[in-house]
């Protein structure tokens, strides 16, 4: 029989890709979704033709309260703003739900540990993931085989992501984006995916970051505090790379993860993988994968589900990598407000 | 009447490109070429049909001071290895002769600063140019050309250089080269060139590098004691960027220089510049322009020789700029061996 879960949080990811991927996974039973208004929860599950709870204005038997109580609930996907998130989670998982919660898994990485230790404190058997779509990522994953595959000493990396977020991005016009009241704003939010897909490949190449320098700017007023971070790493063998992340830049756009080995380079793009290896004539050749475009969330609920029923969390899901990407994040955040001040992550 | 020169030198780079140079400048009519040994000088001379000195064997009249003492022999042009070069510099300009020495100005900043300090206190008319011929590259001058055209202010910027020194290239080959006895080996000789060729764009968006922060490591063991430093820059209006220099990484080549502005963006490459922009109508377009390959030692060989005979230097063949140019490499390595350490340029 198909799992209960609930959706927590009608905004645009909630819509564009929580719904449908929920939809598209056979063993979730779609039963209700909540938002902290009437309006938008009912918008959203009159469309899905499931039940509505919210907290604005009060109603009887409407509330949050009253969704956690469902017997034939068993599991929820939070995608609340991210000051808001960690109360949720803690309520859910008290309520006896599964939880799937949006990244970032909290506003900074004091809070998360905290969650963490509380979590591990209770000694309950309810599963708690922390979603990172990018780790679900085709090209990331393939990606990743790949890093391992060719094998080597990782020699250098790079993660590039350059975009621009104007008065018309719809994540942008999210009342609480646009006014943040946690550390990096845009950047935050945004950021730990691509702290998320470099650790992949990495990870894939038996490394972790451990110190960086970072710089960090405001190019676009309005994403206060800032937008752009650009950074030197070094990885574990002591070799190191670059990290460039900007939301800022209206004349140059483009996602590019590159970890170069001492056998062969696997460069990540949104919808195509190239692997650089010599054959066995010691010939250079490269091999370009391509994919079709894809969010990652479908994968990612997937593998929630199957989690669910085998009782035991996914490991690309758990909140200790969500910590991780976090870290990262805050790290720079922190070495650009302290002028590239070189910092240890880890 | 077309200037007498001599070359001092005759490596890889006073054959391949700075005999070829000459010759193709009406202007300057090449007389005599030295070298330490007799061998290398006489192999080369012969070649180019001029006279030789050396001062290995001692021989009557060949030396190079019976060089420098011939009277139709006004400038000549140095490429000698980098610690030598600052004894014979002053020597050629004390000897009454212009000079237009190689890259790097010097072994480090201070040696550099020191031969400049004395250069201006001999008040003397003889021109001294430091050569940097990626000033002179077509790309990079039509670049800094489109930089300045396209206006607005630096948002982000980016160089890298990638590529792979293995033991049968030409210049790893010069023993001077294998066992450098200055800071930085392969990466301050060959690594001047990449912060000559950023430093002309940036300049031409009114920008210079205030700070940098770096890691550096060894991934070829014969490249000793650095072969690739990443770093994160920040420029004078506070935005930042970063730079990769590699001569390790078998599985990553290229060249490439960036500069964005929040009007356009600039992207360099060996034989290709491409424009970003957008028309009247707020349309983004793409303007690419190739270019043949070439080092630039022709155009750069032709701005000395107008030199002489405007009887003033060469702005971007100044001391000054060579200056700038190590002062960055330098400062790059430093915060490297400080283990990514933040520090002020200028």
């Amino acid at each position: 029989m198909a799992i209960g879960i609930a959706i927590l949080g009608a905004g645009i990811f909630a819509r564009e890709e929580h719904l449908p991927a929920i939809r598209a996974c056979d063993s979730l039973s779609l039963k209700a979704i909540y938002s902290r208004s009437e309006a938008s929860s009912t918008a959203l599950a009159k469309s899905a033709d499931v039940d509505t709870y919210f907290d604005s204005p009060k109603s009887p038997s409407k509330s949050l309260d009253d969704l956690l109580q469902r017997k034939d609930i068993h599991a929820v996907v939070i995608a609340l703003p991210i000051l808001v998130q960690p109360a949720i989670i803690r309520k859910a998982l008290s309520a006896g739900k599964h939880v799937l919660s949006e990244k970032p898994i909290a506003r900074d990485v004091a809070t998360a540990e905290g969650l963490i230790a509380w979590y591990k404190e209770q000694k309950i058997e309810q599963i708690w993931s922390v979603a990172e779509n990018f780790r679900f990522l085709e090209p990331v994953v393939y990606g990743a085989e790949q890093v391992k595959k060719v094998g080597g000493s990782v020699t250098t990396f790079s993660m590039k992501l350059y975009g621009f977020v104007d008065e018309n991005d719809k994540f942008y016009k999210t009342p609480w984006r646009q006014v943040p009241e946690y550390q990096g704003g845009f950047l935050l939010d945004g950021g730990v995916h691509f702290t998320a897909g470099l650790r992949g490949l990495l990870v894939a190449g038996g490394q972790h970051i451990t110190h960086l320098a970072a710089f960090s700017s405001l190019l676009e007023k309005k994403l206060a505090p800032v937008d752009t971070v650009h950074a030197t790493m070094k990885i574990s063998n002591g070799n190191n790379g670059t990290f460039n992340l900007s939301f800022g830049t209206e004349f140059k756009s483009g996602f590019e993860i590159e970890v170069v080995t001492s056998k062969g380079a696997v460069v990540v793009r949104p919808t195509e993988v190239v692997v650089t290896t010599k054959d066995e004539k010691g010939v250079k050749k490269e091999d370009v994968k391509k994919f079709e475009y894809s969010a990652g969330v479908k994968p990612e609920i997937l593998a929630f589900a199957k989690a669910l029923e085998a009782g035991k969390g996914n490991e690309k899901s758990s909140p200790e990598e969500a910590l991780m990407d976090l870290k990262i994040l805050q790290t720079l955040l922190e070495s650009g407000e302290k002028g590239g001040k070189v910092m240890k992550v880890a």
